[in-house]
């Protein structure tokens, strides 16, 4: 693996890791008022069509990166759904 | 610009458009409680990433979207931080 995937690989894995403190937050406090539901609407959408990107320019970190996000970003949308 | 490009630009506007709408939620209610600080931290960092891995593999669309979605998560930060 050389430096430019690693890079990519690192800058993934912090985007998606990001989406994370938000899905525990949303989880424990029950309370959703203050996030956007245009926002992860918006954003899984999005993050589909990078998936697609991914996979036509073989970025591995591309695609995986958002494979995961989405899911993160799916569950956020639940919840905001869900407590409002 | 090919197809390839123009699909990367799309997923790249969406992705960056989606946090437009928490900006304004967060910039119009002054309320920032239930957004995860460490959500937009760690994000920050990791666009700074995405930003300089895609100037190594020469993708604009990795590029343009993360150098405009680095600039609102920034100002969606400063609301967090500002509002609690």
């Amino acid at each position: 693996m050389n430096f430019i995937t690693i890079l990519g690989l690192t800058a993934g894995t912090l985007t998606t890791l990001a989406f994370l403190p938000q899905l525990i937050k949303a989880w424990k406090s029950k309370s959703t008022k203050d996030v956007s539901l245009n926002m992860f609407v918006i954003l899984c959408v999005g993050i589909l069509l990078w998936i697609a990107y991914g996979f036509l320019i073989k970025s591995f970190p591309v695609i995986i990166s958002n494979a995961v996000t989405f899911i993160l970003c799916l569950f956020i949308l639940y919840f905001k759904i869900k407590y409002k």
